[in-house]
């Protein structure tokens, strides 16, 4: 990137820039740019005219040291690839640069140690606080360990964690499933459903338990039943896992009324997979997502899904980040609530 | 997220807590810390133990202000959301963290205004090297004024354009896309293809004029040919733009064999449309797409894209990047190749 005249690299105007350029002293300068009135009106002009010539910026860094704020928040997520987190850092980062905060934005890939690295390092460039995604918080059950690392951390930063997490007073967001998944089986028992599958998830990952739960003692309160070979729930999250966890249900030789996967990507995936093998969804199949994700809209048909209302998902996370910076208080636990959206694949036509 | 007891606010650990827990003298905390040979192994000891016990991490901050360096890297897009975007940032962030870089993104939503102030908060927090990527730079024509504001902040902290610019030095990684649309039409010629649409775009963005010029240049030579009804230029990169760009094809009357989308997100669109208006692709109508986003893939059938190597995308960034700090020599322009996929929404069986 050598493509100055020889001599002039990139670098940053300084105070001194400033001062040689308007012919006054350093000194001089810097009472300008605090505001004193100690300063005759011919040098202010100078010293401004030089600052807007210059393109001079205050070093946030010399002011973060001063006020021991960097005004730069920590998002810490798995992997910005997948909507769900890019939907939700849009919306915080735009509120964050409306407020005058800049984010500083890691991918974990859910590794343990990656998250222990990246916590140090956020802190390390002191920012005022961090927002915990997926990952540890997300694993069941949480260790011990990785919850004492959270604490640790929190004593010098504000962490906000985006996920039940018992045993630590660390605030929390989280989402409250029961409403939507009640009417997400009420809709399927209405389209004519009397079985049901659970496509994906991982047994260590507690958002496989809470949503298994509650899909199996809500289909039961509508007379829903499903079977032991239609419990495909150790597949993972990925478009890819619910490919093959829709192949796998396909072998099972009987087919449930619906299928119910843990999250969108794993729905389209095996929207994907049941089609190639020559069902029509809803008509053979209803089958429904989680999130509200851009894919349960992208596919063809729309998958019905319990999705969340990212801006407002964003707008809390950044109240919350204010609170914790701010010193002020907040609730332990604060609860978002996914809404039924229905969409093409659980609308059967009247016949 | 008032969590801690009274008067424990988040605080930062700082060297004089080390000198107090480990009951020797600030001095000595620095001399340990910094490797210095002239103090006890007792009180080296004291010190490494309070340090170890207070989560201690030396200030960021403080060792940049010294340095001139931040080891933070910029990074303006448009919108994380767009996949494009996003496969990008995950690699090159990856890359950046795994050499000590932490990396700030922001969503400048494809606004000029948007894009100078995220400029200036970048420069003024003294990251190291900047990534501007859409926006003002794949602008048709690019504005004389957009160009010489990134020439200023280039003088200040390198930056590195990621496509395309005329009248700059600013160094350039773009992509050379001749190749993968003269495979691209080649293999619609071979598929029985004689008609094609282009659809989606916008006049007053470049990548429209390059990928519409190459379609028309390359179809040509293999005989096809489109018509002014079918070009649908003019409605937008997303995926809701492509659904109503294939509306409006479908009124068309007589339709084309091939549809060219601008890229995978209209080709997703449109897909979505033309099914649900009872259109079969590939056997009514080939589609194809452009960038390799992870749309191309999740839909049905999945679509014939030219796709990008994203986390060869991502070395090159990086790569440049490191040259744009460490001042080391570049080429002005690197040139990226995308490649043809073939996918089912161009491939018709054999009869």
């Amino acid at each position: 990137m050598r493509n100055h005249a020889a001599g002039s690299p990139h670098k940053a105007v300084t105070i001194y820039d400033i001062s040689r350029l308007a012919g006054v002293s350093p000194a001089t300068v810097s009472r300008v740019l605090s505001g004193s009135a100690r300063v005759s009106e011919a040098k202010r002009k100078a010293v401004l005219q030089a600052v807007q010539d210059s393109g001079f910026l205050p070093n946030a860094l010399a002011q973060s040291l001063a006020s021991s704020r960097t005004h730069t928040i920590g998002f810490l997520v798995p992997d910005i690839k997948n909507p769900y987190f890019s939907s939700i850092y849009y919306h915080v980062e735009i509120l964050a640069s409306q407020n005058g905060y800049a984010v500083l934005l890691a991918n974990s890939r859910g590794a343990f140690e990656n998250e222990s690295r990246i916590l140090q390092a956020l802190t390390g460039r002191r920012v005022d606080a961090i927002v915990f995604m997926g990952g540890r918080i997300d694993a069941f059950p949480c260790s011990a360990a990785g919850i004492a690392e959270l604490e640790k951390f929190n004593r010098m930063v504000p962490l906000l964690l985006t996920s039940r997490v018992e045993g630590t007073s660390i605030p929390q967001l989280c989402s409250r499933e029961d409403g939507a998944v009640l009417a997400l089986m009420r809709h399927l028992s209405e389209q004519g459903c009397r079985t049901f599958a659970i496509l994906g998830g991982a047994e260590d990952v507690s958002v496989l338990h809470r949503r298994r739960a509650l899909m199996l003692a809500c289909g039961c309160r509508f007379g829903m039943v499903t079977q032991p070979k239609w419990a495909l729930t150790d597949t993972g999250f990925s478009i890819e896992s619910g490919r093959q966890a829709a192949a796998q249900l396909l072998q099972c030789g009987e087919l449930p009324d619906a299928v119910c996967c843990i999250n969108d990507m794993v729905a389209a995936g095996a929207l994907q997979q049941l089609r190639s093998d020559g069902l029509q969804i809803p008509q053979d199949l209803l089958l429904t997502g989680f999130d509200g994700e851009v894919f349960s809209e992208v596919v063809d048909p729309g998958i019905t899904t319990a999705a969340f209302d990212y801006p407002d998902f964003a707008q809390r996370i950044f109240d919350l980040l204010m609170r914790g910076i701010h010193q002020e208080p907040c609730a332990p636990v604060t609860e978002l609530y996914p809404h039924l959206t229905i969409r093409g694949s659980t609308r059967r036509e009247a016949p």
